[in-house]
C-alpha cells in the first residue's frame, strides 16, 4: 500500500527540496502541506492542458476512490489564527504528526459535493455555498475554525478545474469532491487542537448503490442523540455504525434505517442518506433537530417536490407509518435520489413501488437535469466553473 | 508547525533511500511506515546508549506532548490480513492518504498506559495486557483488526525501552504511552477500511489536572448511548464533547460529569475519567454497560478498596446521590486517582473533603506505590521491563 514507486518517491524528495527553498524565507510554513511545488507552478501547468479525458472506464465507476491529479491544501495555525496560503498540489499522501487531534480524538469534519459535465462539456457545481455553510456550522459544534465561504468555494473550484479531465462525460457520472477539515496540531490531553488543515480531493464516481435499495431497520445501535453531532458531518458519526452496517450487508441489505435514540419509535435516516415517505399528495421527511443531517439534496428535493404540487412535511415519522407509505426514497449527494425497494423491521419486510412511474424517478430526473444543465436552473443552484 | 528543520528533513530523506533499498525485495511494503531505517538499526543504537536522562524539567511536566526519540509502527494490509513487520522508527510525521478511513470516518481507537521508574531506576509497566485486551474488544466493535496481545505488549515494551531516557526519575512523573489503531486504507464510501496502522508513541507526563478537580454536571450533551461506542476507546467519543467541555473550562471547571442519555438522571463519567462516590463503608461507581469506559485504573481501585475492607458496588448512581456522598473521586490512567473538590449541577455547588485524610489519597498512595515498585505487587499487575 505504499503509494509511490521508488522513482516517484525520489521525484517527490527533489520537489521537497525545491519547496523548502521556495518557502525558506517564510516564518510560518504550512504544516501538512504535501511535498510539492507551490500554486503558480501547478496552475500554469493545468491551464496549459487541453480539455481531454482521463483514461477511465466511465461506465464501470462505482463509489470508490479513483486517484486524480490534484488536491487543495490550506492550513490554520495557532500563530496566524486563520486559514491561509491555500495551494493546489499533486494528489498524494500528506504528512501528519502521530499526536494530531484527528488521529487521537476524531476532531474532523467532511463535506461532499459533485461537479457535473454539461452536454456542451461545461462543468457545473451544485450549491457549493450550502456545503461551505454546513462546514462552518459543523466546525462551530466541533470547536474547529472553518475556512470562509469564499475560501471553501474557491478551493472546490480550483480542485475541480485542476482535475477537469476526471469529470466524467455528460450523463456518465460525476466528480465527487471531498472537502476535509482536520485537527492537525499536536494533542495529548482531551481538548481542541491548536492547528488545522483544510484539504479538498476529488474522485470520479458512478452510483453509490448498485442494484435495488433494501433497508433494514436498526433497533439496537443509534446513529445520533439529542445534543450530539448527528446534525453535522463530523467524522465521528460514521465508523460507530460500521458494525451493524456490515452485519446488515452480510444479510443482503443495502443500508440501515436508524431510529431515534430516545424513543426508538421514529425513523431518522440511513448511514449516508436522508429518507422520505410518500402517501397521497404528502411527502414527509423527519425533522432535523440536531440528530439528522440537514442534507443539501434533501433540501433541494423538498423544494422540487413542492414545486411539483406536493405537500411537503418535516415532522416526526413513526416507524409504523413507513409500512403504510406508497413510496419511500432516500436522498444524498452520493446517491442523489433513489427509490427504496424494501424495508425490513423486526423480521417483517415490506416492498415498495419502483421504476419509471415513481415520484423518486421524476425527482431524480429533475434534480440531475438541473445539476447537468439539461433543465433550466431558475433557482440559481448551479455554478458554471468552466 | 513544520516539524523538522530543513537539515533534519534532509536527514530523513537520506534515510528514506536506505529504507527503500532495504525493503526493495519485499512485495508488500508497510503503508504508513515513517521514513526511517528498520528495527535492527534502531535497537542496536538504543542498547548502546547509557541509562541517561533527557534534558527535561521533570517538575514542570503537565499533560502535553513532549516529543521523544522513537515510535513503533506496524501495518495490517488487505493482502496479508495480519499485522506484520512491526518496527521502531524515529518519532516524527507519518504519511497518510487523504482518503484514509481515520481522516474521513473516524475509524480509530487508542489506548493509554504508563511506564514508571522505580527507586532503583528499573522501569515498570502497569497491567499492559489489560490495555491490549481492551483494544481487541474495541477493535471488534469498530470493525477493525487488532494486534495480538503479544504484539501489543511487545510494541509497548519496545517503545518504552527505546525512549528510556524520557521515563521521568522516580517520583517525578511517568512516561505516558499512547497506542493508536487507525484505518489507513483508502475509503470513499462509508464502510470499514482495507488497511490499518498500529502505532505507539510516548511522552513524559506529570499531572493531568493541576489544582483541584471541580466538575460541572452536563445535562445537555451526552458522552455515550446504549448500543454506541462509550464502552471502548474509540476516537469518536472525545471531540464530540469538546464544545461543552470548553465552555465549562471557560467557567473555571476542570471537567464535565456526564449523565446517561436515556433518563438524564444517572451519572456516567468524566470526559477522560471514571467516577466513584464514598458513603460510610460503601464505595460505588456506575456499572459499565457499554456506555462507560471500563477503566483499568477503575478496576484496580475497586480491587484495592475491597482489600482495604470497603464494600464496592457497581450500580446505577442517581445524580441526587452525589449530593449525599462523603467523598467523590475520579480515576483514569492519566489522572490516576484524584479527589473531586466540588460538583456543580444546575447552579447548585457542593464541596467535598480533600487532603491527606481522604480515601482517594490512600488509594492513590497504594496504587502509585504498586506502580512504582514501592509497595509489593502481590497481584502480578506490574511488569519489569528494564
Amino acid at each position: 500500500m505504499f503509494m509511490f514507486s521508488r522513482s516517484i518517491c525520489c521525484a517527490k524528495l527533489n520537489q521537497l527540496s525545491t519547496f523548502e527553498t521556495l518557502f525558506s524565507n517564510l516564518k510560518l510554513r504550512p504544516y501538512a502541506t504535501p511535498l510539492i511545488g507551490p500554486l503558480q507552478t501547478c496552475e500554469s501547468r493545468i491551464y496549459r492542458e487541453k480539455a481531454e479525458y482521463a483514461n477511465v472506464n466511465w461506465d464501470e465507476l462505482g463509489f470508490a476512490l479513483t486517484k486524480t491529479d490534484y488536491m487543495y491544501v490550506m492550513n490554520f495555525t495557532e500563530e496566524e489564527q486563520k486559514f491561509f496560503n491555500g495551494t493546489l498540489t499533486r494528489f498524494g499522501n500528506i504528512e501528519m504528526c502521530p499526536s494530531s487531534g484527528i488521529l487521537n480524538y476524531g476532531q474532523g469534519l467532511f463535506e461532499g459535493l459533485k461537479a457535473y459535465r454539461k452536454e456542451d462539456e461545461g462543468i457545473l457545481l451544485f450549491r457549493p455555498q450550502e456545503n461551505a455553510l454546513r462546514m462552518k456550522m459543523g466546525a462551530d459544534r466541533m470547536c474547529m475554525p472553518s475556512p470562509t465561504v469564499d475560501q471553501f468555494i474557491d478551493a472546490v473550484k480550483k480542485t475541480v478545474l485542476a482535475n477537469k479531465r476526471w469529470v466524467p462525460p455528460y450523463g456518465r457520472g460525476s466528480l465527487y469532491v471531498r472537502p476535509l477539515l482536520m485537527a492537525t496540531g499536536r494533542n495529548l490531553g482531551v481538548k481542541p487542537s491548536s492547528d488545522y488543515t483544510f484539504l479538498v480531493y476529488a474522485s470520479p464516481v458512478g452510483n453509490y448503490h448498485k442494484g435495488d435499495l433494501n433497508l433494514m431497520v436498526e433497533d439496537n445501535v443509534h446513529r445520533a442523540i439529542p445534543g450530539g453531532t448527528g446534525g453535522i458531518k463530523a467524522v465521528t458519526n460514521y465508523s460507530p455504525v460500521y458494525k451493524p452496517l456490515t452485519e446488515a450487508k452480510a444479510k443482503g441489505f443495502s443500508d440501515l434505517l436508524f431510529l431515534d435514540a430516545l424513543t426508538g419509535s421514529n425513523i431518522e435516516e440511513g448511514s449516508a442518506c436522508n429518507i422520505f415517505i410518500l402517501k397521497g399528495n404528502v411527502i414527509s421527511t423527519p425533522t432535523t433537530h440536531g440528530t439528522i443531517l440537514p442534507g443539501i439534496t434533501r433540501k433541494s428535493i423538498m423544494e422540487i417536490a413542492s414545486d411539483f404540487g406536493y405537500q411537503v412535511e418535516e415532522r416526526a415519522i413513526q416507524i409504523k407509518e413507513v409500512f403504510d407509505a406508497e413510496e419511500v426514497f432516500c436522498t444524498g449527494t452520493a446517491m442523489v435520489v433513489k427509490s427504496v425497494a424494501s424495508i425490513t423491521y423486526q423480521g417483517k419486510r415490506i416492498g415498495y413501488k419502483l421504476g419509471a412511474e415513481t415520484l423518486a424517478q421524476k425527482l431524480h430526473a429533475t434534480l440531475t437535469g438541473i445539476q447537468t444543465g439539461l433543465i433550466e436552473d431558475k433557482l440559481g443552484w448551479t455554478t458554471l466553473i468552466d
